[in-house]
């Protein structure tokens, strides 16, 4: 065979397979219904073109390298060490770096979203901005403690200028420590300082990558990885967490309440319209302008009883646990939703908006806007949304949905399942529900995790994949990381597909462990906590330097019992958020695919050899129970390591314990 | 066949071919005996490594996605728009996106390089590193002039302290303009200014477009493009322009000398040191070295006659041309010279050095050392090279050098060819040159280029490629451009190739046309002049600007009868390069592949529509004589836009027509 022959036969296996069969791709009941509507019409979704395009063997590996036009170069995934790329770059090099780039674009989103917060922070406190404000000053004038700003005495526009000025090094700074590294436990910070590896700021950290993954730069494969290290550290304790806090400041801190996710939250006599995507600036202004009685007016003179507006993905998540507004689906099921035919419009902002919902909008109508300069889709309507006029956008958002209502061009058909649960809960709140309004503190948490009733916390987090089935594999690993008795908290489209499955209620505590059923019981909380966006899995990061401040539980981050896990993640995103878990000190799995080969000297290092430098260290595996018990293992062995692997005498949680906690 | 047999077949592909012919795969003479003795002695070089490794077919045209896990997803660039990927990306946003990449990784390199540089002139300037001085005082007042800092009466301290602050934005800022700005032409700026695409700093471009190309972000490839323009004219007129500009302020500007280039510099008697790579800092640092009594004494009680220092790459371009420092050949020689086992020792800083030099360096017993902690390799020696105290690192270089110089472990056999040409020139140098030291101005060379004589400016530059003939394209182009009075400027590797083969001597001006020939042989240039290292192309913006400055050519930097070529680049680098000509106004053609398919809409943007807004184009095009005609027919479209298609009245080139220019 020719060469030319041999290039033609390669890309003609670039083609299609077996249709799909929605039972097998979602566990959704009502994404299964809409993908039989849209089969049934014609129309397709990220199942269907996952189903006919098997993703490329030695791309799925990392085996891959297009850093340069030398290549672009493939090693043999089944043999990676019997050959070298056209530099000579080794199997460990490109993986390291094709990693690296992931972990580079993941926290330039996470950054680029902080940015936009901090921006508007700015114009907020500058009185420039009129359509935002700081409507929770207690917050402030914590975030603001937290790092060390005076606070006693001073106003709260001193305060916030202050802040602004602080939190900007998160972004720009060059040289230095990002402010909040107050807030990591100073052991872990030693370890991360003598490890090279706290972040400077997060766009140096990200254009150092970007070199450094240049051809003909950094070919060793630790040294890159301490790269990822300090750029992803710079996400979850800088460009996240500004984020989250900001958002709470701006918005207000979640407080837990019912609220309720599915696609039967649609009403057909109202006018729907879902905003998808990542940033909560856009959801803020249409949660106003939805409730404008001059656009509710606008809706009834066309017939519609109201304005329905329901989130989906990671700012739907967000607005959920601080408004209670509902929530249609997560990423999976945002082209599905469009099935319905029940969606007047969709806007959409900044991250996993597919392509693919352009298309899905045209074949029901739906109008479909893109409203962020920076995220754009060829043939999508755009609509720029700017904050410092925001009914400009939302106005005419809510005005073509109401011309869409009025017109509706196919029939609706909206899934009946509505599943309430609570949301909302923050860092602040866990403390105060388990300590009382005066008395709000982490020992009751850590007393019940020393006395073994919890055995340990797990993060459960992440995307849906169309490569592996929708949900399942999140609703199962949470209920087997409960029944034994670990508390899970959640957020982004993990956490819906929880709530979807029920496990928000607080009578989902009957499926917990007894430890934790218990513990559950007195509190009145669900054994599954929401914690909002991807952006919040910051929370998680803030819980945990609590828990080691509050002490019992060793002094490094790494010494907790606790662990991550991304069963079904799809995005760099996740894995940026992953490798600051690990730097952080958390054993984090992921499932679906993983960008490295097994046995060779990178896998190892993410897998091993980090922890034996004392940071956490990744996992993998596909199966739900295997996934699980990787995870309670691993808490077990910490228990082991901080002599509290027995459980201790079992008590029950009273007014008593916790005012002796608090002494 | 099952999927994984499928898949199985697929690995299995990967794998070796045929032999290597060193005369098929380079003309360089002393690169051919080199790689014969290579293959002598069971040693591999890149070539080899190329012609055992078939480019990935889908890979190459840049038809895969692998930004994220639903994927990697593979379009069939024969039939692009038969599919998309899972989430719905077309073969357009897949392209676009990787491009933006390339570019964001490019520009990073420069942007790292520039950071660099600014880091070491702040410290100079507040006399904290003491190996590094202001050395051109007046290049140092132009430069800030250029920027609207006031210099008349204030100290070299001063300026130099406001300079610093001023540059430092162009990297670090956030919103606004980037300061070089002031250089570009209004035309041009406002073009920039309508399309949005005046970068703000470079890092906040780089991050941005690494949040851009996030899965579901930006999926529209002409929003795509204009970031990808933003972020490289943040390279170009930014961390590539800072770069040079400091380096002459720091290191003195470049101008005309007599200087070698080939691997017959290597000297059997003495210590031979290559320091290859891309920064300054650790070269300037090992001339001192090179040339201190100390180590001079050390190196004779070793046997030897002295220290030979020699460049490779881009830092020995640059000091080719500003110290006249021997060149022992350009990237694709940075192996093969170690098969001379002349070489007792190698260091290196950043970008395109190649794994396989540490492997290479194993085999002849050559030290090889990484300096930069950004750019290690596994397995090599790494001694760190601090700015603060520069000795420590280059005296130990020296020390190991000289012990392997005293054991040399293989027989030296080095080429004996040695090419003498004329190195070193500026864009200031070629205003001096052509208008005399009072009267140093544009005028002559835009009056040459009105009346006829020159056609029109090329600048040919980038790497060398082992998918292509090593230099042959690069000398056949220039010859053929200089034979039609196109002026050629030079940088990089590209620009070691012509030396090579003899172009940058002035006696080159006979294989000129008649045109060319005359100004060459009336001024003493040669018709090909060196510039330096790639980010020296900011030199060819600068002189670009003074054309259009000077007069009579347009007043946009797209009107100039200019092109840019590439011909064997390989690096993202240049492919950011290649972007800030094309937003610049210059039509840019590439070699070897592009990153694109043919008759997308995405290739249609770069290849036709950049143009049709106003901006320069890409062209692409293998054969040299099809390149330069490429570029001739572009030059003379320009011309006749100008309205100066034919040739005016000829005349020579007198004190008089200076003095009349002058006017």
């Amino acid at each position: 065979m020719s060469q030319e022959e041999k290039k033609e036969k390669q890309l003609s296996e670039v083609k299609k397979s077996k249709p799909l069969d929605p039972k097998a791709a979602t566990t959704c009941e009502s994404t299964i219904q809409m993908l039989r509507r849209a089969a049934a019409d014609g129309a397709e979704t990220a199942f269907n073109r996952a189903a006919e395009m098997k993703p490329c063997p030695i791309g799925a590996e990392s085996s891959c390298c297009k850093h340069c036009f030398m290549g672009p170069c493939r090693l043999n995934p089944r043999d990676p060490y019997s050959r070298v790329g056209v530099c000579g770059a080794t199997i460990d090099t490109i993986a390291a770096r094709n990693f690296s780039r992931m972990v580079a674009s993941g926290g330039a989103a996470h950054t680029d979203h902080g940015m936009g917060m901090l921006d508007v922070f700015r114009e907020v406190v500058r009185g420039n901005i009129k359509g935002y404000k700081i409507k929770n000053e207690k917050k402030l004038f914590e975030v603001a403690k937290s790092i060390d700003i005076k606070v006693d005495g001073r106003s709260v526009k001193d305060v916030a200028t202050d802040l602004y000025t602080e939190l900007e090094r998160t972004y720009t700074q060059v040289e230095g420590e990002i402010p909040f590294m107050k807030r990591v436990p100073p052991k872990t910070l030693e370890l991360w300082r003598k490890a090279g590896i706290v972040p400077r700021g997060a766009m140096r950290e990200i254009m150092e990558i970007m070199h450094r993954s240049h051809m003909g730069v950094d070919q060793d494969y630790e040294n890159i990885v301490k790269q990822c290290s300090r750029t992803a550290l710079a996400d979850g304790w800088g460009g996240s967490m500004v984020a989250t806090e900001l958002g709470d400041i701006m918005f207000g801190s979640p407080e837990p309440k019912k609220a309720g996710v599915n696609m039967g939250f649609l009403k057909e006599d109202q006018v729907n319209i879902i905003v998808h995507g990542h940033e909560p600036l856009l959801f803020e202004a249409m949660i106003v302008a939805s409730s404008d009685p001059e656009n509710l007016k606008k809706a009834e003179a066309a017939g519609a009883k109201g304005i329905n507006l329901l989130g989906m993905c990671c700012s739907g998540a967000e607005v959920l646990g601080r408004h209670g507004v509902p929530h249609a689906g997560n990423f999976l099921s945002t082209e599905p939703v469009l099935a319905t035919g029940a969606v007047d419009a969709m806007a959409v902002d900044v991250q996993c908006i597919m392509t693919g919902l352009n298309t899905m909008s045209k074949c029901y109508g739906t109008r479909f806007f893109t409203t962020n300069r920076k995220a754009m889709i060829e043939g999508a309507e755009h609509v720029e949304f700017d904050e410092h006029d925001t009914e400009k956008c939302t106005n005419q958002i809510i005005d073509m949905a109401i011309e869409r209502f009025r017109n509706r061009p196919v029939q609706v058909e909206i899934p009946q399942r509505q599943d309430w649960g609570i949301h909302g809960f923050s860092m602040e709140y866990i403390s105060y529900m388990l300590g009382g309004t005066f008395r709000s503190s982490y020992v009751p948490l850590n007393d019940n995790i020393i006395n073994g009733r919890i055995r340990g916390v797990a993060g459960v987090v992440g995307c849906t994949n169309p490569r592996v089935k929708q949900d399942y594999i999140h609703v199962e690993l949470v209920k087997e990381l409960i029944k034994n008795n670990v508390l899970v908290v959640q957020t982004g489209c993990s956490q819906i597909a929880l709530a979807k499955a029920g496990l928000m209620k607080p009578d989902a505590a009957v499926l917990a462990g007894d430890g934790l059923q218990e513990v559950c019981e007195t509190v009145g909380m669900p054994p599954v906590i929401s914690l909002g966006s991807c952006v919040d899995n910051s929370r998680i990061l803030t819980a945990c330097a609590e828990m080691v401040r509050t002490g019992g539980l060793g002094d490094k981050l790494s010494d907790l019992p606790v662990a991550g896990c991304a069963p079904e993640y799809m995005s760099e995103k996740a894995i940026c958020i992953g490798q600051y878990f690990v730097a952080s000190g958390v054993y984090t799995v992921f499932g679906v695919t993983f960008p490295s080969v097994e046995g060779t000297k990178f896998h190892k290092l993410l897998f091993e050899g980090l922890e034996e430098q004392g940071f956490g260290k990744w996992g993998f595996a596909t199966d739900p129970y295997d996934i699980a018990h990787l995870m309670i293992e691993h808490i077990d062995k910490k228990r082991a390591a901080l002599g509290i692997k027995g459980e201790r005498e079992r008590k029950l949680f009273s007014m008593e314990d916790r005012r002796a906690a608090e002494g």
